[in-house]
């Protein structure tokens, strides 16, 4: 199982912890980390300073450094790490039931978009749903839905689908013309419709668009932070964290 | 606190529990009672089937009695109940503060809308965000945010407001004109702005929505389910459920 680490300056910890709470599906919360932890229940003698393998860094708002190694001079004792889900740990589940997504066969990263769904407000924080997106044919959907039905804490199953879907999104446009938000274009093949699943940069969006003062820490996207559970041990969270 | 109630036969009960979790602002789940069991665990020596003043009874997704005093008939062992949050408790912290909303002071049924926001999917569950609608003056907005926050499993603070959120819910000219989609009309007063909360008849739409096969209960709206915990006393619900 993979996390997505955001870390706040802890005055903006309560907001955030309500986003996350009142959004489980693009914000699943796995683990907060109080001020002065960094070792995750997650992983065994864990750093979470240290064990990710690149980090981003942002004052003010702005993005300052961009994949550094470590995090241990920018990580203060007034900072709360918090670990969310992570969609890469269902793409493993699809590939073992014979329909891995095209980003994982072709190594690419998945298509993502900004919606027009708004996020439930927390505090100052608020948003959109940014969703990532894998195409299937039409017939594979129902079942495309069930495997990844039982990733609850690593974003589920899918918040819609078909061309009818990409309309309601507000996404029609830029889904046929193979126009991304984030990650790299896809384009829908014929026969195929597109899926869209919530996605983990939500949270990410909405930290930036707050334009929180002092210093943020998240990890770079791409580089999550590895945890000792099986990406199907969900139910572990439960009794871990 | 207060209580919707929502039964289904157990087939269902899987996906309407996702429908909850994966939607907890507007779903927000109290508790669940597995089949064969009619006690609740909010209030003592409760039965379920015969403590709520008012039932609904549906069958094939159409409503065939109303307001019945009791469903020990109806509720068989294949049945599951859920306890869904209720924002009656967040009015009574609204009043206490001074700020007591229009519908309350007037003894209205709150204005209801369905509003443009889809709900996450869950199996056959799906559907729109309902909200009810308060009025208060600009000023007091931040106020009222800051109140009704804690009350996390009863639909907590706002998901939008102001004109411009009204607007953003599709709901500008409804509202503006004082129209409906349940409850009582109540029109904004001059120098005052829409505040609009996600509502627990999110739940019971999506459920007639979703055309269910069998006989489904509900509470009659506005009666509901009377707990022992007092309306502040979230932090039990971990406790008891």
């Amino acid at each position: 199982m993979q996390a997505n680490l955001i870390v706040l300056p802890s005055r903006y910890a309560s907001s955030f912890r309500d986003l996350c709470l009142r959004n489980p599906v693009p914000c699943p919360l796995l683990e907060v980390l109080p001020p002065g932890t960094f070792s995750s229940k997650l992983a065994h003698e864990s750093d979470i300073r240290t064990d990710i393998p690149a980090y981003n860094i942002f004052h003010n708002g702005v993005l300052v450094t961009e994949a550094k190694g470590d995090v241990r001079e920018e990580w203060t004792n007034d900072h709360v790490g918090f670990l969310i889900g992570c969609s890469y740990s269902f793409e493993t589940a699809l590939a073992a039931s014979g329909l891995p997504p095209r980003n994982m066969r072709e190594h690419l990263a998945v298509p993502m978009y900004t919606s027009n769904i708004p996020l439930m407000p927390a505090g100052l924080f608020h948003g959109k749903v940014v969703v990532s997106m894998r195409s299937f044919k039409e017939e594979e959907v129902e079942r495309v839905r069930e495997i990844t039905r039982p990733y609850r804490r690593q974003h589920g199953e899918p918040i819609a689908w078909g061309w009818d879907g990409a309309e309601r999104l507000g996404l029609l446009d830029k889904v046929r013309k193979g126009e991304v938000d984030f990650g790299e274009a896809i384009e829908v093949p014929e026969g195929e419709v597109p899926v869209f699943w919530a996605c983990g940069v939500t949270p990410q969006v909405a930290v930036m668009e707050s334009k929180l003062e002092g210093v943020v820490l998240s990890h770079h996207p791409g580089s999550m932070f590895v945890t000792d559970l099986r990406s199907d041990a969900e139910d572990m969270l439960e009794a871990i964290v």
